[in-house]
C-alpha cells in the first residue's frame, strides 16, 4: 500500500518526523510518501498561513496522489478536507478527525493538547464543525510552535507531558503535527491512552482499505 | 493478536458469521475466539432482551477476556460498554462506537441500517448518547430481524440494499451484527463506503494495538 | 395503590431508608414494598456493579410487580428503565427522571448533588441521554458512599448540607438513593427547595395514577 | 390545600372546565379557585394578546395569590412564569412545564398537541427556552381556536383525537387550556398515555407542597 | 425617516441619553422620538418588573408607532418583541438581538457586559432563546444599576471598562441602555471593538429600510 | 468611504451585478471597488474550486485592500474568513454571516436559497459552524449554477421565486452572490422580507464603520 502524507507547514524536520511515525504505524511493505508544500509559509502561526497552507497541500496532492492509495493531511485543525477529496480518487484521511474518531473509542472523553494559543480556536472551531466536540473536555495549547518543538524535543516532550497530564479527560489526543513520535512517552507518563494523529490516520487508512469496500 | 468477539444474541449461525468477518478484517496470525452468551433471549427483540443479553455478553467477558488482547461487543445500540470496560483490563471496542467513528473519517454523513423498527429509537439513543449523531442522516430499519436474516440471507441482503439504496447520506453503516459480511456487496450496489461494525472494530482494535500507547 | 420500590444496592439500611421515605411521601393508605437485589453487588462502586445490579432490579420487578400499581426505580443514574417499562404493565418512574423533571418546575436551573466521583459522569451521561440536563449547572460529589451514608447519617447530613450550599443553581436534587430523608434538613440550612429523588417519584407515580389515563 | 388557578385568556367556559379539571385532579378538601383576567384580549389568537394576558394574569395572581398554596398558570405557551413566580411567595406551576415534565416520566417521547396553527412556534419556542424540548417529536395543531372548543365539545374532542393519533410519540401532551377534560377520551382513543396540563399542574402542585422542602 | 425608541424603564435621564446615542447613530435628517412608558416600574430591577415594563413598552407603541418608520426596543433582554411585531407595521429592531448580530459580523466570539447580577440569568435565556448564544464567550454584571449609571457616569464607565477587560472574547457587547453612548471609550480602553445595542438597532434599521424590501 | 467586494468566481457579468447591488445598497458617495480573482476556478462547481478561489480572493485582497476602509467577501459559503481578517487591516463582512445576522433581526425565522444541490452541505456546515443556524428553517437549492443566472436572468428570478415561496421561515435569504439585485423582486412574489447578502454586507459595513469604535 502507498500512502501519500502531507505535511501543510514547510519545516523539513517536521516532515521527517511524520514520516517516520507514520512508517512505523503502518503495515510492513507500506510505501510512505511524506511531502510538504513547496512554497507558502514555512509556519502554520496565524489564519493565514493556515489558509495558504491548504493551497499547498492541495498542490502536493495534485502532483503526487496519483499513484497513492491513501492521502493522509497531516495538519491537525487544518482547512480542506472537502477540496481534498475532491482532487483525488484515493481516500483521504485528516489527522483532525482520525484522532478523535479513534479516541472516542477509547474511553469516555478525551483532552486535545495542541501547540499555541492561536491553534486553540482554530482546533475547537474545527471539531465543532466536525460534530466531534460532545465528548472533547477541552484544547489546551503547551505554547510551543513546530520549530521549537523539533529544535528541542526533550524539552517540548516535558511540556507536552506537563500538559496532558493538567488536563482532564480520559484520552489525551495530541493534536499537532509536531506531537509525532510522542505518544508512547506521554502514555507513559500520563497512565493514559494517548493518540496520535498521524499514526491514527495510518492505521484508519489501512484498515478502511482492508475492511471498508468503496464502489 | 488474540481477539474476543461477543455476540449479544445466542444464534448460533449469526456467531459463526460474525465470527468469519472478524477473521476476514483482521491480520494474517489473529487468533479470533466468537461467543455468545450461555443463556439469556435467543433474540434482542426488545428492551428487555437487550439488557438481559448485556449480562451474557459481561459472563461472556468475565469468562474469556483474561487471555484476550482486545474485546469487541458485537451488538449495535447494545448498553454495557462502561461496565464491560471495568470488568477486563483488555482494550473494549463496541461496534456502536466504531462504526459511526470510521464512517466520520470517510464522508461529510452517514446513514445506518439496522434491522427492526423497535432497534430505530435504542440505535438513536445510543448515537446521541455517545455524541456520535451530530453527522447521522438518520437511522432506516429493514424491518428483517437477525433469525430472518441468517436464515435466508439472499434475500435479506436485497433487503438491506433497498433500505441502504433510499437513504440520504455519503457513506452507509450496517447497524446490526447480522449484516456482518455484507458490505462488499451493499458497497457495489450503492456505490457508497460501507462501513460494517465488526470489521471496523476489529481493524481498530489492531490499529490501535499498534498505535495508542496505553499506560 | 401499592408502589413498588427498588433500591438496586443490596445495603438494607438504605433500603429501609428509601422505605420510610417512599411511606411518607405518598398518601394515607398507600402500601408501599421496597426490595433490593438478591444478589449481586452490595455497593454500586462502578459501571460494572452498576450494570450487574440492574439485572437484580429486573429480576425483584419480575417477582413483585404484578400485584404493584407503580413501578419506582431509586438509584440514581441507574441503567434499565427500559427493559423494566418492558417487563411490567405498571407504570416505572426513575428517580433520575423523576427528581430533575419536579426541579425544572421549581426554578430556574438545578444542581445535583451525587455521591462519589465515579458517579458525577454516570449522572452526567444520563441526565444528558435523558434530555434533562439544558438545565443543570452541575452534579457535584460529597466523597460519601452509601455505606457510609447509612453508617453515619449526621456527618454525611452535614457533607450534602456544604456539598449543596457551595452550588450553583435555584433547585438542589438529591441525586442519590442514600440521601432519601435528607431533604428538609437540606432545604433548611440552604434555603432552597430541594428534590429528593423517591419522595419525587412516589407522588409522580400517584399523580399520574389520578390523571393520567393510559389506554 | 388553596389552589389559585389563572386562565390567560377571558373565556368563562374555559374557567369552568379547567376549574372542574383541577378539582378532579386535586385531593379531596382541595379548595380551587379559577379565575381569569378582568381585562385584556378574550381569546389569545395571537403574540400580541398573548403578552397582553400575561399582564392580566399578573394582575389576578396580585389580587388572589395571598391565600393561595399554589398557582398555577394554565395558558400553554403563556409567557411571564418568571414575573409571576417573582409577585408571590405562593409556589407557581406553569402548565407549559409540567405537562412535559410529567410526559418525560412517562415514555421515551412525546408529541405535543395544541390549538392554532400560529401557538405552534410560541409552543416550540418556549418549550425549547424551558430546555424540554430535546424528546419532544412535534407540536401539531387542530386548527381549532378556544371559542371553538368550548362551543362545540364534542367535534373538539373528535378533532383533537384525530390530531393525536396522527402524531408519532409515546406519550400526548394535550397542550391548550381548552383540552382540560380531555385526557381520558383521548388516552382511550389513541391507546397512549395522555398527559393534561391543569392537571399535571395540580398534581406536581400537591405534590411538591408534600415532598419538597422550601426554605 | 422616522425612528421610535423605547427605553423600558422610566428613568428620563436614560430615555435621554438613548435618544443622543440613537441620534449620533442615525443618519442625518433622521427624526429620533425617544420614549418610556407612562406607568409602571421606574427601574427593571427583576423579573417582575421587567414584564410589567414590556406592557408600558407596547402602550407608547400603540400610541406612537403608526407615523414612524421603525421602532426600536431599547431594553437589552427585554420580552415582547413579538407582541411588539404583531402592534405595527413598522419593523421592529430590539436591541438584545441586533448587538448580537452586529458582534457576530466582527469576530469570533464576543462577551455582554450587563448592568446587575439579576439581569444575567435574564440575558442569557434570551440569548439562548434566540439562538445567539453559540458564540457568546459569557454575560458579565458590572454591578451598576441605571439609577447609579446615570447618577454617576464617569464611575459607571470605568467600572464598565474594568468588567469589559476582564472579559474573554473578540467583541465586547453593552448590553444595557444606560451604557448607551460609551462604545467608543470602552473600545479606546479595551483595544476590542464595542457593540451598543442602541447605536447597532439604528443602523440596522436604517440599513434594513434602504436594503430589504418588504412586501 | 471606500469599499473592496471581492467575488469569488471569475464571471464577469457576477462580478458586475455584484457591483452595481453594493452600490445601490450604498451611501452617497461611496466607492465601491468590485474584483474578481485573476486564475483560479471560473465557477464554484465544488469543494475544489470553492477552496482555490478563496486563494484567489485573498491575493485580491493582498493587491486592494489597502486602499479599502472595509472588505466584503461576497460568495455565500465561502472559506478563508480568518484569512482575509488576518491579512488586513480593514474590517471583514463575509455576506454568508451578515445576511442571517440581519435577517435574525427581521423574524421568527429565516430560509436559504441557494444555487445548485452541491451548495446545500456547503452552505449548512458554513452557517452550523458560524453558530446562525438556529433558526434557519433550511437551505434550498434552485437546480441553477451562476453563469446560468447571469445568462438567463428572467427565468433564473422566476425560479428563485417559486423556490423562495415554497420554502417556509418568516425571512428569506438570498444565498449566492447570483441572486444580487433580485431581492426586490422576490419580496413582492412571496410577500416576505427577503435578505440578500451583498447588499446586508455594505449596510453592515457602513453601519459598523458609524457606530462600532474599533480601538
Amino acid at each position: 500500500m502507498r500512502i501519500l502524507v502531507v505535511n501543510p507547514n514547510r519545516i523539513a524536520a517536521c516532515t521527517r518526523l511524520i514520516r517516520d511515525t507514520a512508517q512505523a504505524a503502518a503495515a510492513p511493505g507500506t510505501e510512505i510518501t511524506a511531502v510538504h508544500p513547496d512554497d507558502g509559509p514555512v509556519e502554520l502561526s496565524g489564519d493565514r498561513e493556515v489558509l495558504l497552507s491548504a493551497m499547498g497541500v492541495l498542490a502536493q496532492v495534485d502532483r503526487h496522489a496519483e499513484r497513492a492509495d491513501a492521502v493522509i493531511m497531516a495538519g491537525f485543525g487544518e482547512p480542506g478536507r472537502e477540496a481534498v477529496r475532491a482532487s483525488t480518487r484515493a481516500p483521504v484521511f485528516d489527522i483532525t478527525e482520525c484522532a478523535p474518531a479513534v479516541a472516542l473509542t477509547l474511553g469516555r472523553d478525551y483532552a486535545v493538547v495542541t501547540s499555541t494559543p492561536a491553534a486553540v480556536p482554530v482546533v475547537e472551531d474545527r471539531l465543532r464543525a466536525l460534530g466531534l466536540g460532545a465528548r472533547c473536555t477541552g484544547t489546551h495549547a503547551t505554547g510551543l510552535g513546530v520549530p521549537d518543538m523539533v529544535a528541542h524535543p526533550a524539552a517540548a516532550l516535558e511540556t507536552v507531558i506537563a500538559t496532558a497530564a493538567s488536563a482532564e479527560g480520559e484520552v489525551v489526543v495530541l493534536g499537532c503535527g509536531g506531537m509525532a513520535g510522542m505518544a508512547a512517552e506521554v502514555a507513559r507518563a500520563t497512565g493514559r491512552p494517548v493518540v496520535e494523529g498521524v499514526a491514527a490516520a495510518v492505521t484508519l487508512a489501512q484498515a478502511t482499505a482492508a475492511v471498508v469496500p468503496v464502489r
